[in-house]
């Protein structure tokens, strides 16, 4: 039979800047009698590594610039987490609605560039993306192999918007310890016909899958997903976006 | 401990129009020892669903109009599928780099109609999306609450791309017996802050959770998602479609 379980891994303290994230979360799974074995994908949501890397702004210390006040003014929107969104943005993609499709500096493309004010400990202050979230990863995963002795793949991750269809879903912003695509290049199906959807992005469906135990409050910030044979190598976030030459929606 | 557990279903037969697909599933999962149980999420793929339901068209059937055989000189393809792929659009969102971005008559959004020619029994032929997934997932549904006496959750699916994004992933595009969107709305985190991303798009959570088990080669069409409490409700495909008035990607 084959089987993929997903584990939420549940009694992560409130995370605070220059907290030790990595060690919090193997003392999580020591706590739940979760022992991480080789193969485990750790899946980790954005908000938590983004505390611990004190990527947290207080809005009370921004000074909105004019285009953010127009745009704040326009849409009701505070000007301030507006200026916040634009100092993280490379590239507005479109503008309208009320909404802010930025280009962040990673090159990913979603709502706010990532910006957001929901699950921060402190009201008045907003979470930034993580400034590396493949450095972030690494970070995790290294310190797995050093105290539990395992090989593990870490991914980092946040919920975004899609167009054309409603509702959020979990995304990878960062990986490490695998390939976040899996390549069917040279496959066949059982017709002998080779694949010509060569690709599959393995790491958003590891992220929506861990979406399912850790919700939407924030109260299980990680999970590990056992049984799945994830593609080896060394990937990164860069891996998963499209060339913007070969993109019909910038 | 918070778990959800993907359990493939293996050994289904090769699914032909005609077939009972619903009898077959769940003859595979009485083969395998797996007991459906109440609240299991069953996740089919569209290929088996379009398979049994006889959506299946041989090219050598297919004269090309004029339109479609300049497309498929233009980007080098077979102007009998470009022709099914134009039969099974409702509207071309973009067509450029030898993609042909499609609104289906379902209102889903994707490469090609979702007009497949890979894991198709015969070379030559392709496969549409099922006409009314909803209905498909409904029938597969109420199968095994008459067969198995178990009130299940049943999603098809099928794997698009996405804007911006390498690689596909799993997409629901038909749901029975759940609301497709987890709704946060009125719910509040930790700090106290009203959750303002009210939607998660858990059935396409789902669909990309099944995929992981079921891989592309098209082996594993079939898995049971035990454990997920999702949200109650007669859901479907149009609850998970963006209004195209607030839609900024058309």
């Amino acid at each position: 039979m084959t089987e993929v379980r997903i584990i939420g891994l549940v009694g992560l303290p409130e995370v605070r800047p220059g907290d030790d994230l990595a060690a919090q979360i193997l003392q999580a799974a020591v706590e739940q009698q979760l022992t991480l074995e080789a193969g485990d994908v750790l899946v980790v949501t954005q908000k938590v590594v983004s505390k611990a890397e004190g990527r947290i702004v207080d809005l009370d210390d921004v000074e909105p610039g004019d285009f953010a006040r127009q745009i704040a003014e326009r849409w009701e929107k505070d000007a301030r987490l507006v200026e916040v969104v634009l100092g993280e943005s490379a590239r507005i993609v479109r503008m309208d609605h009320g909404v802010v499709i930025c280009e962040t500096k990673h090159g990913l493309i979603c709502a706010n560039a990532g910006v957001d004010s929901s699950n921060v400990e402190k009201l008045g202050t907003v979470a930034l993306l993580p400034d590396d979230p493949d450095a972030s990863a690494t970070a995790i995963r290294d310190r797995a192999a050093a105290e539990a002795g395992v090989d593990i793949a870490v991914v980092i991750t946040d919920t975004f918007g899609r167009p054309w269809r409603e509702g959020h879903v979990n995304f990878a912003i960062g990986v490490a310890g695998m390939a976040p695509l899996w390549d069917y290049a040279g496959a066949y199906d059982p017709a002998g016909l080779e694949l010509k959807v060569t690709q599959m992005a393995v790491a958003d469906e590891l992220a929506s899958a861990a979406e399912l135990v850790q919700g939407k409050l924030e109260r299980t910030p990680a999970a590990v997903v056992r049984g799945y044979d994830y593609p080896k190598g060394d990937g990164s976030l860069a891996d998963l976006l499209r060339d913007p030459e070969l993109d019909l929606f910038r």
